[in-house]
């Protein structure tokens, strides 16, 4: 299990794409619009992990629900795993709680699905698997 | 410019590593004080990337004051860099804010210094340059 990608929320992902992309000092290597979640993102190459900007793209995806409620910042973190269905199954084991634990389509070509961050100290974790 | 580690506030330095420990299906590395920031710390080894879990040793260090504030959840993101002052001075000419630009002793034999988040969307942004 590693760490795949930090996702931030923001208000304005141009005017955040121009803060970052001068902070890390290169560009970011692509944009995509993930429907399935009703965002848009921004993503650079951080080394092995990336670190993915979103922007909501309505009032009632979770980006701007969280953005309303707590303002722009670290939204999730991502881990990637070979089997996403198998890890599922060993986290409920444990007494983790998922949001959802039926994967679903996510951005950057991803099966995605997330634990509720009342398992996790607060933070919201993604689990995700390639799409072979 | 890569993601060295993620810094997450907690409240019980033991129980959440009990958390991660199951989360991850594998052990954290190293426990180790830091005196300069009044904190403990875990860390675990998630690809190239870490996890630093971080509980404050009073009430007036920056981790309990987050944690009393917003409860417990991500706290900074950290990005190496080889040079840590030439970054300094490469943001500070654009314009970017820094909670303090003299780096400090930090976590595992780090110089760190903090960006400040109104600069960045929010995120709290932790340079570090490994000693050598």
């Amino acid at each position: 299990m590693h760490l795949e990608h930090i996702g931030i929320a923001v208000k304005d992902l141009e005017a955040s794409k121009q803060v970052f992309d001068a902070l890390f000092g290169f560009q970011s290597y692509k944009t995509e619009p993930v429907e399935s979640e009703q965002v848009n993102t921004v993503f650079y190459q951080t080394g092995q992990s990336k670190v993915e900007l979103l922007q909501g793209l309505g009032e009632t995806d979770s980006i701007s629900k969280f953005v309303e409620k707590k303002g722009e910042g670290i939204h999730h973190l991502a881990f990637e795993v070979s089997d996403i269905q198998a890890e599922i199954t060993r986290l409920e084991a444990m007494g983790f709680q998922f949001v959802s634990s039926i994967p679903k389509a996510g951005a950057d070509n991803k099966m995605i699905c997330f634990l509720h961050p009342k398992s996790t100290n607060g933070v919201l974790i993604e689990l995700c698997q390639m799409i072979l």
